[in-house]
């Protein structure tokens, strides 16, 4: 286990997952009905949430993820320690591709991503072990591994 | 002037100016050093700001307008009287087309769209209706006409 | 009709209908099942086909006009005189706002977008002049007024 | 090194790498400055080109990668063999979340993706060896673990 994740107290890791079960409800996906939820923790122990909000150009939408991002972002926030996603299929779903690009600007490296089973709830009452063991825990420097960012832009060029 | 114009008060034009401005504090612009800012007017006379989020990939940016539709729709909020746009031009700069596009997805097609210059409040030290007459006033069916949207998807297809 | 819409012969209108009614044939679409294909017709007599490319992620989709100009932009060509639009709707169906803002950046403000009914050619069999006249013609000027573009980014800002 | 890299043969690698260079003569990025090429090796040996085409808005941007992608696709391509991406940067430059969603889209688990540092033939001209070893070999496996992809959005959801 990383000292960052660590670092996240159980209490604010089960607030941060309640709070993405809430966000979800609030997603607008008419054109894929797939709910996403996301919420994202700040230094300052506020939590941010996000829904994926689609749009019928299909290409206009954006995501869970991203959102939560850019509403926190928009208020100022830049110092963010977890993020968790949650969705309406019973194994962990993981961000897509521009998704992993917006928290790779603004996220470290090691920031926790937790992703979060649809039936979490259901295993916690059976088992709270078994119900933790069923997040799967990321970080953005597995996920985009390589990744392109800031820095590169600023590379010399010939 | 059409209804919905007149059916937006002094007093909430002025407080969305405003809101606008503030929003425009908050962006990230650190690619195009272009601030823009957006206020988003409910029906219940909540104002939800939002700012320009941009990328190093550049198509992950997420403009102003966007940003503040995608907060309050992932809110739970619906119902959209008008929105504002500020940037640091000290002409009028309108809303993209993808903008133009999510705008189109979750706002009546008459409502008003403020456009502000950069300069709104030097100009209103000198002339309030000078100020009031710098902003341009559209609505999306002006800025995205015969627009594609949620009901073209729903057509029949041959 | 415009001096740029008369310029386009008739016989290059047929062509670039018939393009794109090819490039239709080409969507890949699974998430939408809405096939869009493009056509577009550079100043050389050049003809670039695009089609709807959608992406499980939504956000990732590249609708058919964009793809007919990046290809046709990445292959060094700049100079374009016509687009058409078909897709398997009997009415025409207009560009998305992304799409518009994309056409904004390379084509003449008065250059013709035809928006072709999917039942086009069976119009055709029974009159060619309703055929014709079932064709929408518009310009980006119409389609995306007040936009927002390359000229915008370069204004004094305060 | 895997059987697919083993696959591409010596002289397939130097034809993609050499039109990955080739493709970025042709970038558009006005704004970026970020020129970027890449070349996409289809299973009967056809090379499709793609350079970066970026957009006043930012957002409207797409890569070289999604370029290629994007042509090859509405022309009826679907069996991809490798990619190579370049810029104008001498370390070797990855592909954004956005392109490596839109790859995993279309291309195999364990295609190879060829990272080209923008020395390649100054290297080359020194030591065919050294050369050949500052080239980047990357999977889409390797660069989007724990995916999305198409099979997510298919799973069921309570």
């Amino acid at each position: 286990m990383s000292p960052q994740i660590a670092a996240l107290s159980q209490v604010d890791r089960e607030r941060l997952i309640k709070a993405s079960f809430e966000a979800k409800a609030m997603a607008y996906c008419r054109y894929s009905n797939f709910r996403v939820g996301a919420a994202l923790l700040t230094s300052k122990g506020e939590i941010i949430k996000g829904a994926n909000i689609e749009n019928a150009s299909y290409g206009g939408t954006i995501c869970a993820e991203r959102t939560a991002l850019v509403k926190a972002v928009s208020e100022g926030m830049r110092d963010f320690v977890a993020l968790a996603v949650v969705t309406d299929v019973k194994s962990t779903i993981s961000p897509c591709g521009m998704c992993r690009q917006v928290i790779r600007e603004f996220c470290a490296m090691d920031m926790p991503i937790l992703l979060v089973p649809a039936d979490y709830y259901e295993r916690k009452e059976v088992s709270a072990t078994e119900a933790a063991e069923s997040v799967k825990d990321w970080t953005i420097a597995q996920l985009l591994p390589d990744s392109f960012g800031p820095e590169q832009l600023d590379l010399p060029r010939s």
